[in-house]
């Protein structure tokens, strides 16, 4: 592994209770057909063999979920697919992967992302993530990509920015000043207005030993455990790594990146992305990929809309889901479930999934 | 069969497309178990029983639907259960039940009742229909049994009476001035206001003579085929009987028995029927039936509703319906189909039943 290979990080640990009924715990978003042809994570492997080899893309997922990731991306490595003792977030994550490529290069360079979004122009993002790559290594930073916004979506986390700064490639860069939490509204507009706002998209692209000493210094919790996993990797033995990966989880905060090392840090870079960019966080998300009839119903399967406008109906189980007089109501049925809410409470079916999860006699219709 | 015996007709001809996606044409209302234990039609004739005795209860239903009515009413002679040729309405199925009955007695007297109809107090109901047949006996008159009406509902037929007289026994009776197709909310308001209004529930008793005359009169085109039906049943052969129908209902026109009769007739009176009565004409109907949680919806069988108030939720297959912030909204969920419409919209899922059946695809799904 030469100084110049671009590590790829696949973090594929959502639980996708927003897509219930169609998800499952077992069955999670990454690993649905919701958009293209294929599972959002085979799309997301060929997207990045455009970043870099495939022998340098890593999946990490729970353990029970990595065996169906090696079905979904059948080109991967098994090697290159990581299982999580339990889940814990990103930063146990993020530092997991980071222990295990020191082991064998000290100087590389990962990019981690996650498995489920939807990145159309695979080239403009390879782009963005080599020059952030470069930014990394030269300035010794933490990269952030950040997405232009396009309108006030409260949904996300924001990024503040300086004015803008070439450092690689034609790829434009800023200093991140201010991550913020998803805003209310005002708020949002207010960023946008700035010209210096970014969406947090998720995507951080770094050197494998300045994360490792982050982590170490911002999240102690976890020092010993990260160590513990280099080591362990070092001896090539499985059952060793095993077992720090477990001290590592079990020692480990369930934090995110970003408030664990990212908000903290000082040396923050922004890659600006410009290419198109949906995290296809809710049925709403997804059924702008469907097919729409005139009245800006977009339906997937058998479906009936009467006198309806501005529903999103997907039907995945034989037989019809019939409508009549609905205005902007998401209608999903599979075989052993039917979810019906308006569309602006789609954000918030997990409520259902964690109720259903709550009862002994539901809990099967979520796993 | 003496003077004073009074039969009873159950008609049970009806689609029940109001009730998809639980009734199909092969199983509509009056065999579905809406609101009681049993079926509808079971428990109208048990209800019936307090009317007259069970040889003088019958059904006129489909050939197609015979079977299935003779399984969910064992109690009921074969015999006395008559299937139609072919679905035209009420005025040839009460007009088939009079020919029939006519052959075997001049003077008989018959109630024709619907069979999907919710009437609690079969006591109170019982002695109604006793007492208006004393009168159409007396007065050779077509009585109908308004119900008191209770509120402005704008799906029913009125009835527009005179100041009551009493005829027999404890039942009020007034004379018809008017019948009245369903009228709009102000209109209902002021009919209710008139004091002189009742709900047509479309039970009708009356000398079996007085209305074959009257079909006769009212409906020349039955006139020939009417006398064949009597002549082929006095003759007590199966074949003739069939063949007569056949040529009864080839030949009528499929029109209700008070557009054909009862709004042209003269001598018309409305029996006071003070028993409660439901219809039961749509999902709301039914789901007043059913039990309520603390935000007002209804449900049975297994459903979850979050945030949500006013709901109509009906699951009748494994699994779960789930819904998240709705209002005033009907979901019904069986094995193939998935119903939902808002509560105001819930008289017209019969639009959702005709579209499916208009197209080859989705026909098995009301069938």
């Amino acid at each position: 592994m030469s100084n110049d290979t671009l590590n790829v990080c696949i973090m594929a640990g959502g639980k996708g209770e927003r897509f219930w009924p169609v998800s499952r715990a077992t069955q999670p978003k990454q690993l649905m057909n919701i958009v293209g042809a294929r599972s959002m994570i085979a799309e997301t492997v060929v997207r990045n063999q455009q970043v870099t080899s495939l022998a340098q893309v890593y999946v990490v997922t729970t353990q029970a979920q990595a065996g169906a990731v090696a079905v979904a991306a059948p080109e991967l490595a098994r090697a290159n697919i990581i299982g999580e003792p339990c889940g814990k977030n990103t930063a146990p994550c993020i530092g997991l992967i980071c222990a295990l490529l020191a082991a064998r290069d000290a100087d590389a360079v990962l990019a981690v992302v996650p498995a489920d979004h939807c990145i159309p122009d695979a080239a403009l993002y390879a782009q963005t993530l080599r020059d952030a790559a470069a930014v990394a290594r030269r300035e010794r930073a933490l990269l952030t990509i950040g997405i232009q916004p396009t309108f006030p979506e409260t949904g996300y986390g924001y990024i503040l920015a300086d004015a803008p700064v070439a450092f690689a490639g034609p790829t434009r860069f800023s200093r991140v000043t201010q991550f913020i939490e998803k805003p209310p509204q005002a708020r949002a507009e207010e960023l946008i207005a700035t010209g210096h706002a970014f969406w947090n998209a998720g995507m951080f692209v770094f050197r494998v030993a300045d994360m490792l000493a982050a982590l170490t210094t911002h999240v102690p919790a976890m020092a010993a455990g990260l160590a513990g996993v280099t080591a362990a990797a070092r001896t090539g033995n499985e059952h060793e790594v095993a077992a720090a990966m477990a001290a590592l989880y079990a020692a480990a905060p369930a934090i995110s990146i970003d408030y664990a090392v990212m908000e903290k840090a000082t040396n923050v870079i922004v890659a600006h992305g410009a290419f198109v960019w949906d995290d296809v966080g809710s049925w709403l998300a997804v059924a702008a990929h469907w097919p729409q009839d005139a009245h800006g119903n977009a339906t997937r399967g058998a479906v009936l809309a009467l006198d309806s406008a501005g529903c999103v109906l997907r039907n995945d189980a034989p037989g019809i889901v019939a409508v009549l007089g609905l205005q902007d109501v998401v209608v999903v049925r599979t075989a052993d479930a039917v979810l019906v809410c308006p569309k602006d409470r789609a954000q918030e079916v997990k409520k259902l999934v964690q109720a259903l999860q709550a009862a002994p006699a539901t809990r099967g219709l979520v796993e």
